[in-house]
């Protein structure tokens, strides 16, 4: 992992770019460290749309769980996104669910397959190694939280990763069948959002996806509007799910 | 409104039994008074059991209200309950869908009716009156919520009583179909508990009910387990819904 940029943010907190093989990222800690234990680690994945477009959201959330909470946290751009190659099958694919879409037409299994699951095959070895980097980082070993992103990606990481203790879900993208099933090997305590009307029309499949998970400890939170209108007290909702989990 | 007994509790909150004609209750207030406005009164609807059974269950609450937040808080005594003169037509209601439920069949609109519609109709008016009566008392008179018990009446409640700027319901009772179209009527700020194994299987009337409640800002918030298993971390998280909206 090499670390390419750093500041320090407002409200005590470091900021680093790093890459790690071809994979950038973002890392924030709180600074100086805020218990002499390392920091509990919030692993944030960004939607497909490019860390520089959603870095004002990103770093707000980063800023929030340092300064709160104590948890460092970091992000990596997902592939084809932002100034990673481009990656043409998945672009087909978004082009394929686009048409469909405004066609009116069904959104089948193979549409969605073939959206989400190289991005799932690809991103969860990337997060992995990322993960083994950053637990070697002075000051940072705590338990370690995934929030955000195509959920998926979540699903997958939280079933196959076993240093993840508690994640954060946002039930916003559309969802393989096989994920599905990946769900009920899931243990860890979830907190999962979902937007009751979210453009997409994911409440259905959403509702099926929180019953299918395995762990004992789940909570959904639904709020009105659609896909981007989650509530600012959402965040803090989430924090405090993390607060309970990780310290 | 009378007052009938009166004694402080642990962490300065002043507790008040009360009859209101033929209708007990109980008024928990922060003292001394926290702020020098009156305080925000949460209404807090007991389920059917008696309030002798549920005290301790209520005067937590209503505790950690005064302490945390400066909130005064009310119960009374649903009719048909605890010392209240018995109400065979209830009773009845009651016997009949327990019969039912054991012999695994259908629970029809006709029972939940039998069961819900009549508690609805005689405790709106009741708690209307207790709140004419509790917003007279020095100290009281912010902003009104209510909370909790057999969800019908809340839904009615918030419906008819302009006063009440906010309702956090237990999604765990059966709902009367004339209750669902009451609820598009709804336009105050909800936050919606639903125990997502509740025995009784409340779960996709308690999503269709959440869906219908004409309000704006509504949360559902569902969590594992059955009927009796909220988890502590939501008597919190309904208490800052509620902070948000009555400060």
């Amino acid at each position: 992992m090499h670390f390419t940029s750093e500041q320090r943010l407002d409200g005590d907190v470091l900021e680093r770019e790093f890459t790690l093989g071809e994979v950038p990222g973002i890392l924030w800690t709180p600074e100086p460290a805020s218990a002499p234990e390392p920091a509990p680690l919030i692993l944030i994945c960004p939607p497909p749309l490019g860390l520089s477009r959603i870095y004002p959201r990103l770093a707000a959330r980063a800023r929030h769980y340092a300064a709160e909470y104590g948890f460092a946290s970091a992000t990596i751009e997902l592939p084809g996104s932002g100034d990673r190659p481009r990656w043409p099958a998945v672009e087909q694919a978004r082009a394929e669910l686009r048409r469909v879409m405004e066609a009116g037409g069904p959104v089948t299994g193979e549409i969605v397959d073939a959206l989400v699951l190289p991005l799932v095959d690809r991103s969860v070895p990337e997060w992995r190694a990322v993960l083994d980097a950053l637990l070697a980082v002075p000051g940072i070993g705590g338990p370690v939280g995934y929030e955000g992103g195509i959920i998926s990606i979540g699903v997958r990481l939280a079933a196959v990763e076993p240093r993840i203790a508690a994640a954060g879900l946002f039930a916003g993208s559309f969802v393989p069948a096989a994920i599905v099933e990946e769900a009920r090997r899931v243990t860890i305590p979830l907190h999962v959002l979902l937007q009751w009307d979210d453009e997409a029309g994911h409440r259905q499949a959403s509702l099926e996806l929180f019953d299918a998970f395995g762990s004992r400890e789940k909570t959904l939170h639904a709020n009105m509007g659609g896909h981007t209108g989650v509530p600012q007290y959402e965040i803090d909702a989430g924090a405090r799910f993390f607060a309970r989990h990780l310290r």
